[in-house]
């Protein structure tokens, strides 16, 4: 039955993948509450509810588990900034929106973020120097919004690179206090945060 | 011979505490480097040169140990906002102050303060409740500079508490990025940020 075997392998295909998903979630939830390097397998197993070779099964291993969770991150964080990019606008409007779309992804994804900024250092060769290069395509991004708008008169002649480096220092960093439940909602910290910094790239009278 | 006793005992005990520090400072270059949860006590021995036992005499533990470079850390922060307060000034001009001594700080003390930044959650107990009361007084302080200059109405009517994780944001990232050896020195990064923020903040015609 070959035609029964050919809607059966990407259905289970499909079932694994978000098995693999489910387990990716959960686990950066305990990353995050207790450290990479002090969680043991055991601990993934029973949050999980499975059995050490079902959760390889998985995973293939605890570090591929962690450069899931950075995937997930950046998979987030690059769709927010097509998107804004696609939008177009000033650089200020272009930098306000990816303002709100950072944000955006630490209020829904705290536990991965958290691990995503904290945990990097536990990342290993290829999968390291995958990392790095999807974080620097983000990083150099933002700094191209602050040349275009340096060069375009918008913003003051603050080098880019350091003013982007400022930038992603405000609004990374939220993910060491930002409550999702909290007062405050993203939109209304990156509002704020993007009030300060716009303002004080402003090209205009002082 | 009570005399020689009581010039031994101090000599004695300055000789362990110079020791201590020194442990300490090397120490965190591992840390760095390797991660908190990552390092043994063999590799900490191995680095410093000694036996576990004369390591454990002088450290105690290796979790001691981490707690001795957040008090490190924080000693040098704690300096730093002591003397910005005793020299007075502005609200804007206090914190351009505590911005260079906050980046100075992570100009002389990169390891410590990316162990600081980066290991806390590996803290127990008394010691990680002790780091928390310091680190959240600094915090405290940088507010209440915030809130003093929107109350004089230097600055503009945004919330002290928010514009101070901004800040602390801003400044306390760098340990990722800032290269003691690099183009840019500390002072040139505080004061490019202090540049932004600061008008950012600051109340006058838009």
């Amino acid at each position: 039955m070959p035609r029964a075997e050919a809607t059966g392998a990407p259905r289970r295909r499909a079932n694994w993948q978000a098995r693999r998903d489910a387990i990716v979630d959960t686990s950066a939830g305990v990353f995050a509450r207790q450290g990479y390097h002090a969680t043991g397998i055991a601990e993934l197993c029973t949050a999980n509810g499975l059995g050490k070779g079902a959760l390889y099964h998985y995973i293939g291993s605890k570090e591929e588990l962690l450069a899931a969770i950075h995937d997930r991150v950046m998979d987030e964080v690059e769709t927010g900034a097509e998107r804004v990019a696609e939008a177009g606008g000033s650089p200020s409007e272009q930098l306000r929106r990816l303002g709100d779309a950072l944000l955006d992804v630490i209020h829904r994804y705290p536990e991965h973020v958290w691990v995503f900024l904290h945990e990097f250092p536990a990342l290993t060769g290829e999968r390291a120097e995958r990392f790095r290069k999807r974080r620097r395509a983000y990083e150099r991004h933002v700094e191209a919004v602050l040349r275009e708008g340096v060069e375009a008169g918008e913003f003051r002649a603050i080098d880019p690179w350091l003013a982007s480096r400022a930038w992603l220092g405000m609004h990374n960093y939220t993910y060491l206090w930002f409550d999702p439940e909290g007062r405050l909602s993203a939109r209304a910290v990156s509002g704020s945060f993007a009030d300060i910094f716009l303002r004080g790239m402003a090209q205009g009278a002082e």
